[in-house]
């Protein structure tokens, strides 16, 4: 499997996804809150690029079912339901609910995939059920054209990771969780990597014994912490606690 | 001073760089070319987009004393005098001549920055002198304004380090290179880093023993290997051996 890391949403517009398979990253906190979510029973969560855009499906949907979420500049949106806190998605908030999402960098990140085969979303909470997922694929493909000589084992399937970033620039904390996501899918499979693959890896496997330190000088996290979010910081960092995996279909975000 | 740092020449497009001094790094090998040269006595180096480009321009030039160099897929373009393996460009070949060079990563990265007070090339091979000259600058404009209250002392001069990358991707030399440079001044100077200088920092300081291994499995470096560039990439990597800084001036790249 040939795993390429992107840095920042910006830089995956334009980017050719087709054939690959599409792994989105934004540990604080869109792909951490829309895990939580779908854990918690929400029925799908719409990703949407403006506040305006979020205003205009929600007036088009059954209010009775459907929530409005998100951020600016870190922060809840006037009149809407919920912030952008994976603490909030509780379960009786906002099981069987629809929830129109737009955060700053996550779902932009997600809504500038075009052509991917599938796109899916991992954060430090869901990478191991991610990585098993990509890494059984992987063998099957490898068994499915096994008998074809001279294919490569790795070039089965490609990854593409998607770190989202922040304020257009990259963000330590997607790229430890991306490094993360390439350890564990190598201790299960053939994996190569590109530079920034290579870099984030050696990064994750230096400070795994203390992914809060690894993320000390971090922009966004400070940024966060400044705010008062400490509990969101905490959640976000604990590792492989949840199985499930949101997928997009069709614009919409569902557990897979 | 504050770093940023942009992981390709793709990146710095329309990227705002008023108020600051950019450096370019093509580690492998445009900026260690140029470097090169002017320390072995070129006139100057003229940076152009096309091979188009380089040919116009080299039609309207004094033939006896300009000369073409560059790459396309690493090797020298047919009809060109100069290839771009740094140790084709020797005083004898190029003292005193005008040399105009097209590369598929690092001349694109050098016209991509519009707009910032200086730009500056950096290499292994002349990062401690460049280093020397940022600080020392910082220093400078930390005592002209010494007594602004308030005027927090790092932000005297901003920089932004381009890694020039390896069609459109991110390359490790470049960010290695990228990461050296960071600790040399932060050994001279107080520096503040984005999240990217943070990561590629860490990279150097656990690496700097051995840059080869810590470039092992970078593309670039491999694919150079395959094609027999080992002396270039043995010069390449060789670090703070010159003290010439090469610099951008209406478009023509001479010694500071």
């Amino acid at each position: 499997m040939i795993i390429q890391v992107i840095p920042t949403a910006q830089q995956a517009q334009g980017f050719d996804f087709s054939g690959k398979t599409a792994i989105v990253i934004d540990v604080l906190r869109a792909t951490s809150v829309i895990t939580t979510a779908l854990v918690n029973g929400a029925r799908e969560v719409i990703p949407v690029k403006s506040v305006e855009e979020a205003q205009d499906l929600y007036s088009r949907s059954d209010a009775a079912n459907t929530l409005r979420g998100g951020e600016r500049n870190a922060l809840k949106i006037e009149g809407f339901d919920l912030g952008n806190s994976p603490l909030e998605y509780k379960k009786n908030t906002i099981e069987s609910k629809t929830i129109i999402l737009t955060t700053t960098n996550g779902t932009n990140a997600i809504n500038n995939i075009k052509g991917a085969d599938e796109v899916l979303l991992a954060c430090f909470r869901n990478a191991e059920a991610v990585a098993s997922l990509i890494a059984r694929r992987n063998d099957e493909a490898i068994q499915r054209h096994g008998n074809l000589p001279g294919l490569p084992q790795f070039a089965c399937i490609d990854v593409i990771v998607v770190c989202a970033g922040t304020e257009g620039r990259f963000s330590l904390d997607d790229g430890l969780c991306a490094g993360m996501l390439i350890e564990l899918l190598k201790q299960k499979t053939e994996v190569e990597t590109d530079d920034f693959g290579l870099l984030l890896h050696h990064y994750y496997l230096e400070n795994q014994p203390n992914l809060f330190k690894a993320l000390a000088g971090c922009y966004h996290l400070k940024r966060l912490f400044t705010l008062g979010f400490y509990d969101d910081i905490q959640f976000c960092l604990e590792t492989n606690c949840v199985a499930t995996i949101p997928v997009v279909r069709e614009g919409k975000i569902v557990k897979i």
